[in-house]
This record gives C-alpha cells, structure tokens and sequence, in this order.
C-alpha cells in the first residue's frame, strides 16, 4: 500500500515542554520506530507533520532580531521549520531503516488569492500581545489581531490548500524506493499568477490536516493515517465514560460534535480522504502505526461500499462505534 | 551535459546589506534567470549554495531565544536555513521554467568522527563577543573562541565531507527531469556509527564549496560551475592590473597564491574537480551561468589531455593565462 502518515505537532514537543532541539529529537526517536513498521511491512510511506510550537517560536525570534527590518515572513519560516524538523526525522528514519533512503523535501502548498479565508483571518499565531503592541504592529505591519481567551494575539488566513508543487517530486522518489518527508507545516503558502507564472509566498498558515489529504489524494494513496497521542477517537471524550470508536464512516464520524480544537479536523480529513477516495483512512496512536492501519488500535474510517448518498448501505445497518476501556 | 552549480553567498546577500527575506528574494531573482538558462540550453541542472549571513543570522536569533534552554545547534539552524533558501530559489525558478519541476531536498552531508578538523576548530560563525562574554559560553556550553582582528568569535571545526546522504534521491529526481536544489551551506553535518546506524548532528559547518566537488562527484556531473560576484579568476587581483584569467589548468590555478577567504577555496574546488574527473570546472560570474559554461565569460579549468602525472602534456605548454581588461 502506499500510506501517507500525518504526524501531529505532539510528534515533536508536547504542551509545556521547552522547545529545545534535543527534546524534538528524543521524540522523533520514538516516532521514528513506529514509522519504520509501515517500511518493514512492505509500504510505501510519505511522511508529513505539523509545525505549531516551532513556526511560533521561529516567528518571535525572527520579530525580536535587532539585525531584520521586517521579520521573515511566515512562508518563509514555514521553509525554514521543514528544514528542522525534516533533518531529525531524516537522521532517525535513516538509523531505523538500514540500505533504505529517506529524504525531506521542501514542500509549497498552492493557495487560491481569492479564497474568503483571506477576508477573514482566524488561525492564531505566536506569542500573547498586550493591548498596546497589538494595536501598534496592526499599524506598523498590517497585522489583524484578536482575542485568544484573555489575550490579544495574532491571527493569520488560513486558506485551502488547492495543489501541492512537489507531487511529481514525491512520486519519482516513492518510484525509487524513497521514504519521503513532505508538507510538513501545511506545506510553504504560495499563490500562482497563472499568466505570468509568479510564485509568491503569502503570510498564512494552510492546515496541516487539510494538507495531508490533498497530498494524499494526489499521489493516489491508500491509506490516510494520521497519528497522534490518543488512541482512537472517542465518543463522550473528557467524560468518566469516553467510548473509543474502532470503525466508523465519514458520515459517523463528522456527527459527532468533536472537539474543535485537536480532534475535529484529524476526523474531518479522515471523513474526506475516504468519501473522496474509498480508501482507508484511520486515525491512531503516533507508538502504533502498524496497529492503526492493521484496525488493532486507532478509529478506522472507511465508506459504505454503495454508492455514498444511499444511507442503506450495508455499513450503516452494522455495528458503528464499540465502547471500550478508555 | 550534467551540471553542478555552485552559488557564492553573494548569491542571496551582499556584504553590508540588510538580511531582510525580500532582500534576498530580489537576488534570488536576478540568479534564477542566468540558471534558467542552463536548462534551456538542455543541461541537468543541480544547484547547491551558501548559507554564510543566513546561518550566522539564526544562531544569533536562537542564542537569544529566552525559551530556549539550549540553543539550536549548528546542524539544525543548517537545516533551516535549507528550507529558507531552497523556497526562495523554488520559487524564482519555477516561474523562469514553467512545466518543469523544481524541488529544494535537506541534504546531509556526512563527516569523519575522527576528522582532525574536530581537534583544530578554526572557522568563524556568528557575531563578535567580548571577552568576558566569549570565556563564560566557552564554559557553558562547551565553545571554542578565537581571535578575528580585534574581536573574539566563536570557532567551530570545519571537516572534509566524505558523503552526501541525499545522492540516490537527486539522481532519481534528476532522472525524472527536475532541477534539484541540494546541499546548502555544505549540507547538514552529521556522523554516522557504522555498527549501529546511528545518525548525529555535529556542531560544525563543512566547507561548501568542498560538498558541492563531492557532490558533483558522486553525481558524475560533467561539469562544475562555480558561480560568484567577479568575471574570471585574476592575477594579481587587488593591483591595478589585474589579469583576468580564461583557461587554466588545475596546476597552474593553484600556483597562483589566491586570497584565502573568498577565491581560494573556489579556486582548490575547481581544481580538485577537475582533477579527479577529467570534467569541466568553470569560475564565473552569477550573471551568465551560461556564458561561463560554454567559456565566453569565467575562467574554464581542465586537465590536460595526458595522464596528470606527467607535467609535459599539451596544455602544460599551451597558452595558460591571457590577461584581459578587468
């Protein structure tokens, strides 16, 4: 099979942890042993992450750097967040998996100019900003800032994603027996002048879930994996009683009412790889690639084998979401 | 003809200029048309480059990180500073190609544990330290210091690459037709245990016109192109008649006592190229890639005809050095 797995931002650093390199590596190095047993089992894999902690923390740097007279932009720290992240999953990916190549690819997301998202910037981005300092770099760089529980921060477009640069790159380099890296972040913004051929980087952030489904598509995966630090999708999440769902379909899966900050896209690129492809979709523990896409572990999202506006499908009759031990 | 090009630092800024993204976005701008050329003219194409400004940049950007307990190494900021260029270059060749893929790898570049650079750590990075400042990081966190001028900076071992890690994933790319940019800043230094596999960041900074004769190696490139902010080599250079050099062969070139910093180690790449191949090495201005390829501009390096121990071949008594209006 050939599987794209989408790592979360929790691959690398989780909450509260310092973001200091050695910290990313140490849990890349456990990433990377499950990763493997997609290999070992005969997969194809393309790899793509998130890049959350780092992209903030890039951005403050650059914005605090007495040398710059405007801080990189966000496409650009984008780039620069692929380069580090790719490097540590490369050197572990490499020890893990002897004679194989692994290689990390700068990776750019093309994004329609025109797409509303544009119009109404809502995906937060760095650091809490007082009153004052918000209003100022509103004035200063253009910002739109709003309000992040009690505090202002910023807030970037968070576009879709309509074609990513690199898929014939990844294809020629899975035809050669390459685990690839790709997309990390959401992939680097760009927009195209489809008259002049222009690229141009665009100060947004493209959601890293919607991103893995794209990629998927193009490159005519079969499987959607997207891995993460629970271990199913959980119905009643947060309660004394959660019900871990094991199988499930698109449809199931988005009447849920699942939490919107974490868990609600990993469902809905889930729901949409397997309603646009028919393949397998499942999302799993990040220590249980295998599992995940052997259905041991992880919520498997599959489509009814009818045709997908019929809600008679065999798949609706059965059993839908099994509770189990939280 | 399969060409490896070398891209001075001077490629993306100038010395005294601001390192602001747009900066280096324009110069990027004006290099993606002279190597555009090169693929028009229907050579393979990789590209590899400096990161001198951009590395010194970020590792002054992460010391001052105060949510860093440590800051980025060497290897990693390396790494980011791939991503950084290797968008910038994307984005500018592939509106000068329109149809043909272009696509920027994290290449690693693998150094000797036991290389004697690591006893003898001589190259300069980052910004200039007092001398209170420079002994207490030499004792925090493991620095050697070093003076430059008037100044004490940090030094950090520079070791001869041995091998590049990403070479069967350029040549299945270039096999498929894609411009490859790889190798920036020399490539991400890491070594490897033979008998575990194991993979680790080193904290130094390989000589990048080093990697890209390594590379152009293990590629069978037929030709290296260095690519830099002058016309030719010169004799003389600095004096009021300089002579600027169109053919030469490796012998004579390294006879010539070039500066150090900036002209030597072009010169001793060129060289070396052309030594161990027999290919064509080229040392030209960034400006006419083309021209310096096909010898209208630049100064062209070859082997003489005969085996290279013996000094009484053709070129040794042909015309070497023809001095031109600088």
């Amino acid at each position: 099979m050939r599987i794209v797995a989408a790592l979360g931002g929790n691959a690398l650093l989780r909450r509260g942890e310092q973001p200091d390199a050695a910290v990313q590596q140490h849990h890349v190095h456990e990433a990377a042993r499950s990763l493997a047993e997609l290999v070992f089992a005969g997969h194809e894999l393309v790899i793509t992450h998130g890049n959350g902690p780092q992209v903030g923390l890039l951005a403050q740097e650059s914005a605090a750097d007495p040398d710059l007279t405007v801080p990189y932009p966000l496409d650009v720290l984008g780039a620069q967040t692929q380069g580090m992240i790719g490097t540590l999953l490369v050197r572990e990916l490499v020890q893990r998996l002897p004679g194989r190549a692994v290689t990390a690819l700068i990776t750019h997301t093309e994004v329609d100019p025109h797409d509303p998202a544009f119009q109404r910037p809502d995906k937060f981005v760095g650091p809490r900003l007082t009153e004052h300092r918000a209003r100022m770099l509103e004035l200063e760089r253009g910002w739109t800032c709003a309000r992040d529980g009690a505090h202002l921060r910023r807030v970037v477009p968070s576009p879709r994603p309509t074609a990513i640069l690199e898929v014939p790159a990844i294809r020629a380099l899975l035809a050669a027996g390459t685990v690839v890296i790709a997309a990390g972040g959401g992939g680097v913004p760009v927009t195209r002048d489809h008259d002049t051929g222009r690229m141009r980087g665009v100060e947004a952030v493209v959601d890293k879930d919607s991103t893995a489904v794209l990629l998927a598509e193009q490159l005519d995966a079969d499987a959607l994996l997207i891995l993460t630090d629970v271990t199913h999708v959980f119905t009643r999440f947060g309660s004394a009683h959660p019900g871990a769902i094991t199988e499930t379909t698109p449809e199931q899966l988005r009447a849920l009412q699942l939490p919107a900050g974490s868990m609600r896209p990993k469902a809905e690129a889930a729901a949409a790889f397997s309603e646009h492809t028919g393949g397998l979709a499942a999302i799993g523990p990040l220590d249980d690639a295998l599992g995940t896409i052997l259905g041991t572990t992880g919520t498997t999202v599959r489509r009814g084998p009818g045709p997908k506006a019929l809600p008679s499908g065999p798949s609706a009759l059965g059993p839908v979401h099994r509770a189990e031990a939280g």
